[in-house]
């Protein structure tokens, strides 16, 4: 520990403290797809096409994430009238604004400390907001109670998944937390897994039937990993991402059996509960099912289920509001939870009242109920037209086969790829979906993320390309994707 | 593994999935005192108090909490004119509002994807809020340059402050890392360091020194520490918080050439970079002590400095903006921590642009500087006032001493409680502090939180309390304080 001093007296150069081989190992681990090297190289092109360099084409389209705004939707004006006035007060004086927009303002600020947004809030979350969560979930779920007590509000979704795995990470070796994630996932799961040094354990979704979960997988999936971690968790992305499949209730009955027979703490992932656009598909939400099960289930069953304002109708990713529902928590872990949350104060204040709107926007009868359900429902009908659309452009294309999207906001197309772009992307150290997207992104300006990046059976490959884009700029895109698509397939035929 | 079945064929009742037992282990040894027991019972009491139970007085005054606005701050103008302009960009066509507001909105507007504060940002943060954050420290450091690729946004200072810690864990028994922060401390430090699992060192801060630090005593600390673990990081809240005092630009320049010659990491917190009330005291700014110190030093030492929206003038707690600045980070760490941010997605976008404004406020010869200017400075002396005053006041009642309240937004004056009162905390398992504040809370409503919450030396306690109630309910609150302090003696002398 001592120093050696150098001739000059000067102190010797030694190393950084902080280097790759020092650092914390599991973050050495986790992979972040959505936002890994394609979106990097993406925005190098933007600026070099704003630089002026020339390109066989103008601009970046970027449909690699499920942004809603960013792609030219616009925010519903109650919810962003609302928020003006949270944030500026002043505002209630002015007539321009309607009388519910004002009212919701008025409640949300007399819930704030000092009545204003700026304030710290309880950590759980401001308690008219758990309120009205409490509430929208049980006119969501036909009536069935839900406790403001067991409704927290997070800094998005991800905020909420990650605490959640976090409390449920323990042990070492073989009695190591096991966290059953859906094969393709949303990649917030195995970097969350990595990071806690919990233990991944993969259960593929069928994608020759429109990719749904087969209980035998599970079972399989389950019976494996017994035998190195202990298999503790069960995640589920209904809608899903990136597979845009909507689960049938049966389907989530069997799974809640299957969780209560092998003793698994159920996460549901149901952010995208109002993007359900398949006829004969609906949404239920895993709260209502288990309810309805009887109280051998609802009694029993540990779930916790997550929303968000990002996605559905609405597409607030900036403001990163979202709650989460805690059933059948132990009350000590409980107290932990709310300990544990309470160490990063609050989550952001402007999203929790956004979060509040959403799940108490306008009713009949008020001023802005009218225009409200107007914007909402173009939004809703302009995605379910674009999730048909990419169906049908992308299954016209040889090599290229594409499950109906059902729901969320992605399609999530098998591709197939000659041989010898598998060799060369093999000999470049690439996967070969990554390969493809990259040549796709280099020639088209066209931003996909590959399969690789999701997961996905071995020998198969994907991409994922979100549905957000305007229906034109959609039709144009999935026409250059249909053109590169058969260029690359001669080119390395 | 395998389940057995009851008689009715029913699945029997296991026990949880998620207990006490079950859970996290790391999370459970997690403490955080400014939102513990004494928080939940002020709550609790403010309910009885609606509800009508009858109590010796009327209102909880909370001064636990470095909260400006739920104590009645009122926010900056022009902060939330932009922040109106942003979240409904129809009012940039209302002639109430200044251009120079309309012209911040437009231009964070701009930087947003879809020109939507709805939408998610880069993980890093905003471009021009970090270009912004860039010259802000250019300029607060007297033209030492800043580069914005080494600036990340943040969900409040919190949250930088966990991510770092985060990167830094590495290693296990004799070789895990060790983290050193003062005691006493603002408990985020010492639960993210329990949470992660990594080894807590203290140093103590020299209350006969108005809470300085001495190097020989951080020597002290690191040489104990190193039989038992590897300390890489050392952790300096300057203004402080809880003791408020502001560190001499020569104790910076000790920390750092204590830091370089034993290879640590620093940590500066400097959240209360703009609260300097005492005359003589200056903020220094770690990051510009550490460039005057030469090469040696500034190409050198590794550093990342946080700032946030919450404290200052400004107090904007509730949006949850920050910056933290890295300098010196290897390049592969850095790329390592870009993609740890990543996994999140993004801080909240309202939050970022409140930073830009902290950052870049109205300039001389703006429509909005003189209000901003005639606001800010009209805090922050009313704050210096109440420093004063808290100090002055305290040093009035037997048995209390307090350290003058340098910089910060609290004092943590030391009391001296009778042997009874001790022994009778102890016989119920409570920090004699703790006994003390709680009863204090239960006979006043005065909510502070334990100087056992913040770490302090053995035999001695304290409490702390903010600064922030409005002068009038200071003075009352003070000598009310003091009332109950010269009752409580009496009571168990
Ligand atoms: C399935 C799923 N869960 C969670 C999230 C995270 O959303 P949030 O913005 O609320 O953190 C996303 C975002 O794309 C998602 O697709
Ligand atoms: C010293 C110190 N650091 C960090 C924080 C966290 O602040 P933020 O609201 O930016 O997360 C606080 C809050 O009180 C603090 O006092």
């Amino acid at each position: 520990m001592q120093q050696k001093m150098s001739e000059n007296g000067a102190i010797p150069r030694q190393g950084k403290v902080l280097t790759v081989d020092t650092m914390n190992a599991n973050v050495k681990k986790v992979d972040y797809a959505v936002r890994g090297p394609i979106v990097q190289r993406a925005v190098q092109i933007e600026k070099e096409l704003k630089e002026g360099v020339k390109k066989p084409f103008d601009e970046v389209i970027k449909a690699n994430i499920g942004d809603a705004h960013a792609m030219g939707q616009r925010p519903i004006t109650f919810f962003r009238q609302v928020m003006a006035l949270c944030t500026y007060p002043q505002l209630l004086d002015d007539n321009k604004f309607p009388e519910d927009a004002k009212n919701r303002a008025r409640r949300i600020l007399q819930s704030c400390g000092g009545n204003s947004i700026g304030a710290y809030t309880t950590s759980q979350g401001i308690d008219c907001v758990r309120q009205d969560v409490a509430k929208y979930i049980e006119r969501r779920d036909g009536g069935i109670p839900s406790d403001p007590d067991n409704i927290y509000l997070t800094t998005g979704a991800s905020d909420g998944i990650v605490t959640i795995l976090k409390l449920l990470t323990a042990g070492e070796g073989l009695t190591r937390t096991g966290v059953m994630i859906s094969i393709p996932q949303y990649p917030l799961y195995s970097a969350s897994i990595a990071e806690l040094g919990a233990v991944q354990i993969n259960y593929y979704l069928n994608e020759e039937k429109c990719w749904s979960l087969d209980i035998s997988e599970l079972q399989r999936s389950l019976q494996a990993a017994r035998k190195h971690c202990n298999p503790r968790v069960l995640c589920i992305i209904n809608p899903g991402n990136p597979t845009g499949q909507v689960q049938s209730r049966q389907c989530i009955e069997d799974v809640i059996q299957f969780a209560a027979k092998e003793n698994l703490f159920l996460m549901a992932d149901e952010v995208y509960q109002d993007n359900v656009y398949a006829k004969g598909c609906e949404f239920h939400s895993f709260k209502k099912v288990l309810f309805e099960m009887g109280p051998e289930y609802s009694k029993k069953v540990e779930l916790a289920s997550f929303h968000s304002t990002s996605k559905c109708y609405m597409g607030e990713c900036g403001f990163r509001g979202g709650y989460m529902e805690v059933i059948n928590m132990d009350a000590d872990v409980k107290a932990q939870l709310t300990k544990l949350v309470s160490v990063r104060l609050c989550p952001p204040a402007p999203g929790q009242a956004l979060m509040d709107l959403v799940v108490n926007p306008p009713q009949p009868g008020e001023p802005s109920h009218q225009t409200f359900m107007q914007e909402r429902t173009a939004v809703l009908s302009a995605l379910a037209e674009k999730a048909k659309l990419t169906e049908q452009i992308l299954n016209t294309v040889p090599g290229i086969s594409c499950n109906p999207v059902q729901g969320a906001m992605y399609s999530f197309p098998r591709i197939t790829l000659p041989e010898r772009a598998i060799s060369e992307a093999k000999a470049k150290g690439q996967a070969p979906d990554m390969f493809y997207c990259m040549k796709l992104l280099e020639e088209t300006g066209i931003c996909l993320v590959p399969g690789s990046g999701f997961g996905q059976r071995e020998g198969t490959y994907h991409f994922r390309m979100t549905i957000l884009p305007p229906t034109d700029k959609l039709k144009l895109m999935l026409n250059k994707l249909k053109d590169f698509h058969q260029r690359f397939t001669q080119q390395y035929s």
